[in-house]
């Protein structure tokens, strides 16, 4: 183990990360390390009186009036305009609704019926399951569509004439690969295709910017590195050169121009609010809200770094502590392609990672083989990898994950 | 006024009511008369402490164990179970997802692309306007597809063999009219088609029967009469016969078979599984969980007769207690075709119920001119329509709705 860090080395880079204080905006468990950011974010300190105020000030005491009196009916608007700026968009190029899942189904088919002489759905295999279901919902439904999935490599290269929308998610749900957003946006429009992100993975942990690339459509999630809790909204984003163009199939009343004139024909609002369906989740709103405070003051160029430090930290630990234990690096070695998780692949990685979660260190598994580490650059320490990286040497050293215990499936993340 | 019910009669029928011990479930501001819950439900006594719960113990300490240590996963099948009773629905025929618009597109486009060679999604203009959008924007998607829309009372003989789905709301959100389920479903099935029941203004205030009257479809929402908290999750109904023929357009990952096999290729779960689209909202499931709790040991059949004892007496007093005022009843004076609301015209219904609402008397106003006046079974007593009917009054015979302020627009419910 010569060269691996030592705690005390570790708790000076912590006291050097100007982003220490933030871990106070969090509740965390006493004891736990938590590296499962990535899946759902940790409880910000102020969520609880936040979300008990929209509960029992609002709803329970101004009830209906709260749709106005507390600004209820503008949260998609207003949530959207705080994300933007973690993303690189404009204020009035984002809004928070429904799921990801749900967004993807409205961009996709919004980008394949403005381009009706275009007929495939380009991504690549391995991507996020939701976004190639969706995909594959779609080519169902819409006559004439359909999907192809290439290696991320040959990506660019097979992107032709017939190439509808091209999508991909940014950081790679389990390889935590960061792809190019601007070459490949470029590529995309070369060939006059439309590019769709999906920034579960990359939002509040990783630098994106959308406008600077070009970008043409996006999603997110709200509860991963934003902190929005579980099922938060989730957000869309929409080039403000298509607002008009791309038209959203879920016609629901909250996208109307005026929803509450109750009139009988649909006509869309301005800019991004056609991409809203139905009532939106307040509950769920005020959360994000909170969520999204913990960003209030921190600069996404110290998240980036801290993300870095903490992940090559994390690949030296397993590298260096946990040589020979058959790990295998799963995530680029190059800090400018990986986003804000490690994976790493053994063939006994859900036993591993049980043995983990026994003992305080929260990662998560991903099938068939990849035991995944969460680094939230808002609350993650460099001692709390330090402290990780021991625990995993020492399940390793004395395989412990062999107990018979941790082989019982039950993955739900 | 002569025989118009006096406060001591009131209170009398309030005395008899079956019901009256299930207000204490629910926080009512001091003083106010909240006429409403068929737009927004009053807050439960219980919600506060169930969704701090899920913020508090199991967010913020137990984090993504919650998925499968808390049942996270299981919320929209549980909570469509516990809808199931209230509409005569089997227990493996609701599930909770989304919202009510998201739940009429999978429906809709689920029941056009069942049937290829039927172009026509038939309702009667009027109709909610989330109804008519979402199916306008479905006729925009699908080639061939169009929506039709003839007068309710005629719904029945334009039913042929070109109609996909009839889609119907069983309570008119305006008018309070109760549609006949029973024979509308029959009517649909005699000409092949599929008919799919918006339950909005109809679940725990009425009788609803789906599997009685063998209705194939439906949707609901959570945040009226179930008390499920702002933009609470909605439900969708699919009879069991129709299970599997039935698909979804939003593939995403929570309706696939395995959703925690991470594989590449979608392939539909069981029973109403594939309604399910992205990750459930997990706070807003904790806080419907809690409004169902309201539901705990009561008679849908003593909700139903308090629900037409309430509405009769407010008719009676806005007939005769405010009789020369200018109101025409809009809502149908036969109990067994209207829902628990009271709708009344008023070429001044804006600044009448602003006037109202500023005595907390708090009902709603539809464009042009209609004042709507909600009956929750389990919290609006005998005593609240009285003094309702009293205030509308003193409104009225005093002209105070004339103050210049009322007049001003800012209706959002």
């Amino acid at each position: 183990m010569s060269g691996w860090t030592t705690l005390a080395e570790a708790q000076t880079m912590d006291a050097a990360d100007p982003l220490r204080a933030y871990r106070d905006r969090f509740t965390l468990p006493e004891g736990l390390i938590y590296l499962d950011g990535n899946s759902l974010g940790a409880l910000p300190r102020a969520t609880p009186a936040r979300v008990a105020a929209a509960v029992e000030a609002q709803w329970g005491h101004d009830l209906i009036a709260s749709w106005n009196k507390h600004g209820w009916i503008e949260a998609p608007v207003r949530l959207g305009a705080r994300i933007a700026p973690l993303i690189g968009a404009g204020a009035d190029e984002v809004i928070v609704a429904d799921s990801t899942s749900a967004n993807l189904f409205k961009l996709i088919v919004a980008a394949c019926q403005a381009q009706p002489d275009r007929t495939t759905i380009l991504t690549e295999p391995g991507n996020f399951p939701t976004d190639l279901y969706i995909a594959q919902g779609i080519a169902d439904l819409l006559p004439g569509r359909q999907v192809r999935t290439v290696p991320v490599g040959e990506i660019a290269a097979a992107i032709d004439g017939d190439t509808a929308v091209v999508m991909l998610t940014h950081v790679h749900y389990k390889t935590g690969a960061m792809l190019d957003m601007a070459s490949l946006t470029m590529a995309a429009h070369a060939k006059g295709a439309l590019i769709l992100w999906d920034l579960s993975h990359s939002v509040g942990a990783v630098p994106v910017d959308l406008v600077g690339c070009d970008a043409d459509m996006a999603v997110g999630c709200g509860y991963k590195y934003l902190n929005g809790g579980p099922g938060a909204p989730a957000f869309l984003y929409v080039a403000g050169r298509l607002h008009g163009r791309l038209r959203s199939p879920m016609t629901g009343w909250m996208g109307h121009r005026a929803p509450f004139d109750f009139g009988d024909d649909y006509a869309p609002g301005e800019g991004m609010a056609p991409f809203l369906c139905g009532t939106p989740p307040i509950l769920g709103m005020a959360a994000l809200d909170a969520g999204l405070d913990t960003f209030d003051g921190v600069s996404m160029a110290e998240v980036t770094a801290k993300s870095r430090s903490l992940s090559a930290l994390l690949i030296a630990g397993i590298e260096q502590r946990c040589a020979g234990a058959g790990f295998t690096l799963v995530t680029p070695r190059d800090p400018a392609t990986r986003g804000s998780h490690v994976s790493v692949a053994h063939p006994h990685a859900w036993e591993v990672c049980q043995a983990l979660i026994a003992r305080g260190v929260v990662g998560d598994f991903r099938a068939p083989e990849v035991l995944r580490l969460g680094l939230t650059p808002l609350y993650t320490s460099h001692e709390d990898v330090w402290r990780a990286v021991e625990m995993i040497a020492e399940v390793m050293e004395t395989e412990a994950w062999r107990d018979p215990a941790y082989a019982e499936r039950a993955a739900v993340t």
